[in-house]
């Protein structure tokens, strides 16, 4: 398994009147978190697609079991649990200090960033991926 | 069943880099349809929050078949298709014309809005909503 | 003048743990004013940006009157009061009913979608501009 | 004068279509820059809420010199420049590298958290600034 943590500062911006994080908020955060793996494996999302890859979400889940408040600064938990093969798929727990708030995941396909086209994952991103298993 | 249509366009802001929408603004759109359902029942979530009720997104999932763009005019299709108990399902599928680009739901729960804590459900609003089906 | 209004409905999104409309948010509604102006000129963005143009933002101002509340259905007015040269201002207010909410106004440059270098806008488009002064 | 300097990192959903920042995104960054100010000052906004108070924005302004992009880490420099009266101004400046991007100001009102109605700062607050000028 891959992992990262991340702490993130909710904003009042990601609050709505129920005086809550508005739930499509955590979308962004479980982003910052798959952001933060890729980065911490020096092979920033930001390469893939200078390399010509995207990877598009086809496929995300997320259960909410307590509201996340303004000002928290929460730790976004991202995991790699399998190697991917033509889909990658990620898992996520958002907790305030040691409570658990949200889990959820995201099921990504490799695409050519300029066709929007699935193709094979790059070759180096898989050997990297697969040298930490 | 329960049923709404509205349309919705899409505006730059709601779109990436990828030059598509990005995934977090579909549960917005979700949103959208759902007080739109609600709306058409002249039962407006706003009367619910009134009357002392919220109805915070307890679970959510949606998968992403086709890119949505800037400037089209998004058709979301709300369903509610089975009498909620203490909780409340809907159904989400929106369109580019005729051409289907996501589909989810959402779970909901009945909480007093002051505790945001679970309570039954408005007896009004659930003689309304069977009367429906 | 060229002058459009268009009505646009506040999503729970769009609140924040204050209650109301979070500030950030109008300048979306600002972005909805502007596409409505130019769709009703026969001359959406999409085809400025078709066309090789792109009109981003280079300043932005606005002043809040009153807070903006979930379900009220906005009145956007985008106003267009002098022929573009080779910048291009747009004047917004937000009502609720017939109450001011917010005023505002946007400066774009004419670039390059590609380059985002500034380039001179398009003849037709300064001619249609033109034709309605 | 009391400053902050706050480091951002600039998530796929902040950008749009034309592969740059959007521009009300940046107001969010403002929001960012001023908790961090009020935080160090050991006055988070937090407290100002739980003490009554709140301050919404009534004016805001912004001036885009380059755009930002995607896994930026932004440096948000926000400003007191002077002792807040019945109005706060902050003043900003966003920066990637030692590149300015943005420079903008907000003016917020000091208000009941429950009726939003204008009140007088809180005391202990405007000694606090006052000790820092």
């Amino acid at each position: 398994m891959i992992k990262s943590e991340l702490f993130y500062r909710v904003l009042y911006a990601h609050t709505d009147m129920m005086g809550v994080i508005y739930y499509a908020k955590y979308f962004e955060y479980f982003e910052a978190g798959r952001n933060d793996l890729l980065r911490n494996l020096n092979y920033p999302y930001s390469l893939l697609e200078q390399k010509g890859y995207a990877l598009p979400v086809i496929e995300t889940s997320c259960r909410f079991f307590l509201p996340g408040k303004y000002d928290q600064l929460l730790k976004i938990v991202t995991m790699m649990k399998n190697v991917p093969s033509v889909r990658l798929k990620l898992d996520y727990e958002i907790y305030n200090e040691n409570t658990l708030l949200v889990s959820g995941y995201t099921i990504h396909s490799f695409v050519s960033v300029r066709t929007l086209r699935p193709i094979k994952p790059p070759e180096d991103f898989m050997q990297l991926i697969k040298s930490k298993f």
